[in-house]
């Protein structure tokens, strides 16, 4: 995965078919039909999670979790009795992936989403997956959703995400990835230069872009929430941990203790991911027991900031369904059911 | 080095041969007789750095600094021109240790004393080492050297020092070279409840003992100051980096910047050691940029605190000798030279 230079590159080539309004890719939107297979620990899927919980979808796309550990045929539903996912019925993603693609060779990524007709894969495409939860399935969107993506905005949002796609949610990688010093050091030198910019921005913004929740955050957060966790020690991003830096420390604790956020997230199948699957990082597997997790619940000190967190006319999301509460022991914070 | 359980044993036999004022092992001391190998990435020989400088013997013995890496042969003087201890004319420190025994087979260790008369290793036992620069050499003290082993506490700094020993000194080294879960997470729990109890020690005494600096602060200190750089992250000891343990950063940052403390470190030297030479902890030898230095200078806020630091008196040791000085572009603290 890394190049002649000694650089992580991330196979940015995804299964393309979208799940639209029209159906033209032949896969319409439909309530019951799709399974979003997501996993806890990956901080990708991370964002189907939260995207699905703040539009209100967890009632009409289920989810097939996968456990945070898997050897290189990548993930398996190893949480599920008998390993087995219950609705599709396969204990290997990749299962899913072959039976569209007998051939299939890229990665087998989460999130994907499978069709439970068929059992085979629709897209595994991250980035259009949260946008298409926005705009293709909004007849599905609870009452209060929030507009992440609002067309005012798009093309700051776009240019935003982008760069923070490059130097943060890919940064880590490239930084615990890269097989060269130069590497490495480039990687740190960018990600540490845009969390100093996103430090800024964030002392005079609530959130990203402004007073509300944005398909921003929803991308930003789930880096930061593993950041002190594996992405400091593990990916040697270490020039500060994230509760050093006052601005995006509290920004994500603001959206940790926001419905819809921290309530995806089980610290323990995060760290058990990174530091069992990366042998070529961690040849030991051992499981760091730090860090103490107790500073997510601190007050966030956010307040003196505009806030319209959901937008004009939006609520936040109900707790999540009964068989998605994190398992209590992973996590400080306590969440209720539905 | 891991037994069965996983769990890092050190190899705590080290040559007994002791330099003393009655020569009863055939070692007297002597001033410039005797060269100490040192090498700033080395906690335990950055406890013989610090004594010697605080006692004022940098003038009566002198210093062969090795190189921060090696390979499996253990520490070579590869800083100096040629790869050559100008005085001891070796490459590898090895070569001092099978002179007197030929068929040395324990490791190759710093801190190390070499006679330079006949370029034979005199004793590498570190804990010893640093009594008798106290004792032994008692006639070569500069003029207000402290007495860091005073008779009247000796009973409780030797239960602290082997407390310290067990559970942090060479209980971050249990962290980060266990092979098993359970042996890290028993070692982890030991250095978290020792660091504890320091924390809390800490809160009403200046220094380990009271208001007077002591040998149990030289052996403390060393771990503290490579605790964020390296044991944080490399050693997986990190339910919280020291800087956020209030008592114990104060004492560690005021001890950075007391004569004879800081003035002996290397950040640079020591990240490379750890993250280089442990290949089977990090494959890659890639050697992380941060953490930020710049919090050793900050104000310790200590000085509620009463202090009689060098003991009555006492007087701080003089700036190192010039060969001495760390590169200025390793360490935060500048260093002026005697």
């Amino acid at each position: 995965m890394a190049d002649k230079s000694g650089s992580y590159k991330r196979d940015t080539n995804y299964i393309q078919t979208r799940i639209t309004r029209d159906g033209e890719d032949g896969y319409p939107v439909e309530a019951n039909r799709y399974r979003l297979a997501a996993a806890r620990a990956c901080p990708w899927a991370n964002r189907a999670l939260i995207a699905r919980r703040l539009y209100g979808l967890d009632d009409v796309i289920s989810v097939a979790m996968a456990g945070p550990t898997h050897d290189e045929r990548s993930w398996t539903f190893d949480l599920d009795p008998g390993g087995v996912d219950p609705v599709l019925g396969i204990h290997f993603l990749r299962d899913a992936y072959t039976k569209r693609f007998p051939n299939y060779e890229r990665g087998i990524t989460v999130p994907a989403i499978v069709d439970e007709r068929t059992g085979e894969v629709v897209t595994n495409d991250f980035n259009q997956m949260t946008l298409d939860f926005g705009t293709e399935w909004k007849e599905f969107h609870r009452a209060g959703a929030p507009d992440l993506y609002p067309e005012a905005q798009r093309e700051e949002m776009d240019e935003l995400m982008e760069f923070v796609f490059h130097t943060v949610n890919n940064g880590v990688y490239k930084c615990g990835f890269a097989t060269s010093q130069e590497a490495y050091d480039k990687a740190y030198d960018e990600l540490w230069s845009a969390l100093d910019q996103l430090e800024k921005r964030l002392e005079t913004r609530r959130y990203l872009m402004g007073p509300s929740i944005s398909e921003a955050d929803v991308r930003l957060y789930p880096t930061l929430v593993r950041f002190d966790a594996v992405y400091h020690g593990h990916f040697k991003c270490n020039r500060q941990k994230l509760d050093e830096l006052p601005n995006l420390w509290g920004y994500a604790r603001e959206l940790f203790q926001t419905p819809g956020f921290g309530d995806t997230n089980d610290f323990v199948q995060i760290k058990e991911h990174y530091y069992i699957v990366h042998t070529d990082v961690n040849p030991t597997g051992i499981v760091p027991k730090g860090p103490a997790l107790n500073g997510w619940l601190t007050p966030h000190g956010r307040d003196h900031l505009e806030a319209n967190t959901w937008g004009d006319g939006g609520t936040p999301p109900p707790p999540p369904l009964a068989a998605e509460v994190p398992d209590p022991a992973h996590t400080p914070l306590r969440v209720e059911a539905r």
